[in-house]
């Protein structure tokens, strides 16, 4: 669940009450057992992060208090997440990456997974999110939601890895900014790779929040995991995708 | 900190506010860097986990959600300790023992401490607490915040374990009810392990939240730690013990 989806991204540690609600909802009417939800930060872990310089790494004892500050505002919506869904009965627990996940120069290098496995199989939802952890050469590193929902997929070996953003998927030039901008509804591995190669230079838009989706989701996509970007904004695309069913989107295969 | 320092322990989930800024002020004050903080659940954790039978165990999945929000509840009341902190600057971040511990008739036998060493080298102050968390026999246990602050001592090589709660220390007996309990200021390993062997019938007071502290106690005893027990909701006792001044309350030696 993009930050742009549970936040109003333009304003400083506000949610998005009303997409938190509805996406509790329809992850509770889908029913989906084996589930993990990933959230970003939005409006929370960003502009403290920002103010702290923390996107740069750490190099100064001052950004310390930064760490634990943006930590906490995920921590504060997060709870926001997990409130929501108990209140629709999905047994749903926070998992914080910086307890149990650490990163050097920004990439995930341990994660023990072995309490996440043991949710799953009891059939409670975790619920991560993006966050400061522990980096080997960086001291403390910003870990995308992105980055760690394509791992959780990989490590824990999902059938599905599923994006839900503010758009209904991948478009051909960004769809905020050029009205001729066409969704594309089949990506694969190979135009992907390709696109990469090219510098971005083919007919898809892998700008921004987007790019970094898909480069995460390549090394899902490697062991043939499939993959969906969504759009978690409009009502009932989330329901529909957990369920199995048709949807408006980009599907990314191998 | 025990729950009855934190919360009101009477009424459900409600904190003790005063304390908690008292606490959070005199943490900051004292400027001990290498800190691990853990909190009891008082009145969040227990009213919620007895009303799904959690202390019991795990044998129904009608209890799923009640491990849940169990969960939940404790990560509220740690979140108002953790904003507190902040607020003196001390640079404190939530480690909740479900997502890095597993435990086996309730006994820790997992525990990933290598995020918590990372935090306690850069300075940063985690903030622990009793909690629920997967259980190999039970499916689930109830972790006592006096097991967990224990543990992190002997794991993590402490000098001191310090446990603050609502009266002076250990008694003769229960200074609540009795009014000729006097306060055991000096309890060696071994009286202790007499009385335990006695069954509790030597001159000291080991019932109820008391038993379980010494009962942890004694294993940061035996390689060595000194263990404090003293009055946390009292001004400026944690600040001393912090301090190394001396306090009153009940000093455990090997």
């Amino acid at each position: 669940m993009g930050g742009s989806v549970v936040t109003e991204k333009d304003k400083s540690l506000t949610p998005n009450r009303e997409n938190i609600k509805r996406l509790s909802r329809e992850i509770a009417e889908a029913g989906e057992k084996e589930l993990i939800l990933v959230h970003g930060g939005g409006s929370y872990g960003h502009p403290i992060a920002d103010k702290y310089n923390l996107s740069e790494g750490y190099f100064d004892v001052s950004q310390i208090i930064g760490v634990a500050k943006t930590h906490q505002a995920m921590v504060a919506l997060n709870s926001l997440l997990i409130e929501s869904l108990l209140s629709y009965s999905v047994p749903a627990i926070s998992v914080a990456p910086s307890s149990f996940t650490i990163t050097d120069k920004g990439r995930i290098t341990d994660m023990n997974l072995s309490n996440l496995r043991h949710y799953l199989e009891k059939g409670i939802t975790p619920v991560s999110f993006g966050d400061v952890v522990p980096d080997r050469s960086r001291g403390f590193s910003i870990l995308s939601g992105d980055q760690l929902a394509a791992r959780f997929a990989l490590e824990l070996g999902a059938d599905r890895l599923i994006y839900g953003i503010d758009v209904d998927g991948v478009y051909t030039s960004n769809p905020k900014l050029d009205r001729t901008a066409r969704l594309v509804e089949l990506l694969s591995l190979k135009d992907i790779e390709e696109n990469i190669r090219l510098g971005g230079s083919l007919s898809t838009d892998v700008t921004g929040g987007m790019k970094g989706k898909i480069q995460e989701a390549v090394n899902a996509l490697r062991v043939g995991i499939k993959v969906q970007i969504v759009n978690a904004s409009k009502p009932d695309i989330i329901f529909k995708t957990l369920r199995g069913e048709r949807v408006t989107g980009t599907l990314l295969v191998k």
